[in-house]
């Protein structure tokens, strides 16, 4: 284990930290709600810790092996989480440390459960920073230290392939710095994009801030208790809509786009699958609510929303589902597994899992009429290796595993339904954010013990990573010289 | 396709099913409750139609290909149901149509789900004939067919394959006609033991043989409302949970116990799997509803009866799971989508498919450490075949599809709970028999539309065919030339 190199990549990334900790410092120094202190002790700290590891330690080695990879993304998130709770702690808005930890996992893995039951009338630095915490994990906290510091480590596709979402990795360019560069490009511009529209539309700049950088991460926290239905706006509601479908979509679509590489975003698969599934999705959820809403137009709305917000796996609100139709309240709870296209600000099990899982299916009821027939499973063009179907199925076996061991687990308290218990557990490990019943967009997680949130904490950052690497953790070949 | 010997096939199923309805015309002349003209109508039209199909059919070619085994299969099954179905019509104890499919269908697939509102009071024919078809469809009627009437057809593993609970085929002998019979021999003496037990801790003849009949088939179908509880005696309970077990288990263990090859079941890797997750299992239960229970024995007693009736999937309750605490629930749906082991009359996923589901999981956390080390999965002391893993893999993926596609269409009615309707689907997918909530053991799918019974009915087929021979009916591949 190249312990020395761990310690240094660890070290670049609280210092990323402490720097993405600076709007939200500006912001409370502006408004002057006491909240300031939080976060100067917080970068204090950081940089005082951060510095050291990055300057004085230097490694004999400087590649990484993949265990390490997957070892030094799994410290990285959990200790990011730790100190990105300090701020919560400190201004004391969030006194309880497995609350606040479980609100800034939340954030960073932008699933957007909150434990917080006083939304309105807290300190502006401080829900920005629960904010932004999700638009720091969309796109992946080593990502942007590799797009600030290149020349962190030699070989870092592990790293990468670590953070970012999907079955395999889709680099834009050889070189992994200039990838991530030309990510964080993109993902700045669509939320500045999106911030100056939902202005134009009439919030003020910092709810437009709050929820542009939500929407961007796909992460959901708002600062209302009301989420975005606060504004009861169809523009505000359309624009978010879009942008939550649009962070839902593989940003290497948007850098095709930018070298006018139509026909490859035409051919692809994931594209076509995602849209699709939303539409449908969309379609029927509108026609079942249309007895409820009593117009096709509010029921398109809210439907539209909704959906939009369940498959990218944000978690904005603007009506409650839980009030719907039990039909519709299936379909969110089945497209709470899908998620967003790989590559993407979204959780969920990925739609090109999705699309894979359902032609293998195919092929397997084929093969039970044409039992001599060879046939493979095509993605995207490609025939689709052997190895990576299977590592996609045990992927889907774990994923539903973790939904039903942790609703099991959530259960021994005692206090919520089998409802609640297995959509709070999927919600978590899908990063969506609300599920059914008690933990419903009404609803919140505090009402769950502190071991519980512990629990679902762990499944969001299992769900981020893509569970392999905090799994990883566990397996006793991880420890092995 | 080879019509002339499908039609061959089907007219000795539909004659052995009219021999197999002979004890409960029987019965129904011994009590003289006037439906004994119903058994009467049906064994007439089912010799009708059998005796011409099989003796006059001349089919030049006597080997099956897979897809007509399959093809064979599903329609044996639909068949037999439907005429299974008349006696509950003709006798007017369920005059209607889908629901007396329904009962049929939920009869001969083991699963006792049932629609029926007023089970005490009806004819005693109609009820024996009722539990009998667990009994029929436990051990598979192709494989009765084939004990009864080897010579039917020249190549019949296909035939079998089909309709063997398992992912794989396991022959006891080389011959398949010699090895059903093996198969019958130990089911019945198995059930004729049960069958004295019960009547000598204190059950009548009649109830005896319909609890034998039902636990044999991990059917489920009682004459009593109350199920196994209606005589509420600890003894009665005990050897039916020791049963269930014992019907979970895969019958070439009995079959090697005869041969005394001890060394052989000892080294059985499911039966392992199997009796450990019992255990632990109504272990957990047993310490969750301790405090509703008040003592060891009497918790004991309801957890080890409950967790048997779910893992074998039979179905039988001496308590109503539905009323135990909420962790306990979870577990009973968790251990919904286990199932016995494979070469057993038990539903659900099948214990060696789990086991090889875990192991594979395993196997990918571990590739995640070491992604270099070459590694297999070794189930039952050999490597499993890679093909074989991903049909496990895809089966348990259709499987989770059925329950939550299932559950959505369920919810259309916009009648029962997330909860009632997912676990509808699931329980008939894993031909358990109750479910939760509405459907739970005190309830009755009599609520459901006759379009929802429907789909309920192709589930419990497709759970008990293992899904595959009956999505095959679906594939264009099924009906090319």
């Amino acid at each position: 284990m190249n312990i020395k190199l761990l310690l240094r990549i660890l070290g670049a990334i609280l210092l990323v930290e402490a720097a993405a900790m600076v709007p939200a410092l500006l912001i409370s120094l502006g408004y002057g709600e006491g909240d300031a202190m939080a976060f100067v002790w917080t970068i204090l700290l950081l940089v005082l810790i951060g510095t050291p590891l990055r300057l004085f330690i230097k490694p004999e080695q400087t590649n990484l092996r993949a265990r390490e990879g997957f070892l030094v993304v799994s410290l990285a998130w959990v200790f990011m989480s730790i100190f990105g709770a300090l701020p919560f702690i400190i201004s004391g808005v969030i006194p309880n440390f497995a609350d606040a930890l479980f609100e800034a996992i939340s954030g960073f893995t932008t699933t957007g459960a909150s434990i917080m039951t006083q939304i309105e009338g807290q300190p502006h630095g401080i829900m920005f920073w629960r904010s932004f915490t999700h638009w720091i994990g969309g796109m992946g906290v080593l990502v942007l230290t590799l797009a600030l510091l290149p020349q962190m480590s030699g070989r870092t596709s592990h790293l990468v392939r670590a953070e970012s979402p999907g079955p395999t990795l889709s680099k834009i360019v050889p070189r992994m710095g200039d990838t991530a560069k030309i990510l964080y490009l993109i993902y700045g511009a669509l939320t500045i994009l999106e911030f100056l529209l939902l202005m134009l539309a009439g919030m003020n700049a910092y709810d437009a801030a709050i929820h542009a950088v939500g929407t961007a991460g796909t992460g959901g926290f708002s600062n209302y208790a009301a989420s975005v239905g606060h504004f009861d706006s169809a523009l505000i509601d359309a624009i978010i809509t879009v942008f939550m479908v649009l962070f839902g979509v593989n940003f290497v679509i948007y850098y095709k786009l930018l070298t006018r590489d139509f026909a490859d975003i035409k051919a692809n698969e994931e594209l076509k699958w995602f849209l699709s599934l939303y539409g449908v999705i969309t379609l029927i959820v509108t026609l079942i609510t249309l007895p409820d809403y009593g117009n096709v137009f509010t029921s398109l709305r809210y439907a539209s929303f909704q959906t939009a917000s369940i498959i990218s796996t944000t978690g904005y609100a603007t009506a409650d589902f839980n009030l719907w139709p039990v039909a519709a309240r299936m379909l969110i709870f089945l497209t709470m597994f899908l998620g967003g296209c790989a590559g993407s600000t979204a959780g969920g099990m990925k739609i090109c899992r999705i699309g894979m899982l359902s032609k293998q299916a195919l092929r397997e009821v084929r093969h039970t009429v044409q039992p001599r027939k060879a046939m493979v499973v095509r993605f995207e063009g490609k025939a689709v290796d052997e190895s990576v179907l299977r590592q996609v199925f045990t992927y889907a076996f774990i994923y539903i595993l973790m939904m039903i061991a942790g609703g099991f687990l959530l259960s021994l308290e005692g206090k919520y339904d089998v409802q609640t218990n297995l959509t709070a557990a999927l919600t978590c490990v899908s990063n969506v954010g609300p599920g059914l019943g008690e933990v419903g967009p009404a609803g919140s997680f505090a009402g769950y013990s502190a071991l519980s949130k512990l629990l679902l904490s762990f499944m969001m950052l299992a769900g981020r990573l893509e569970i392999f690497p905090m799994l990883a953790l566990f397996h006793p070949a991880m420890w092995r010289k």
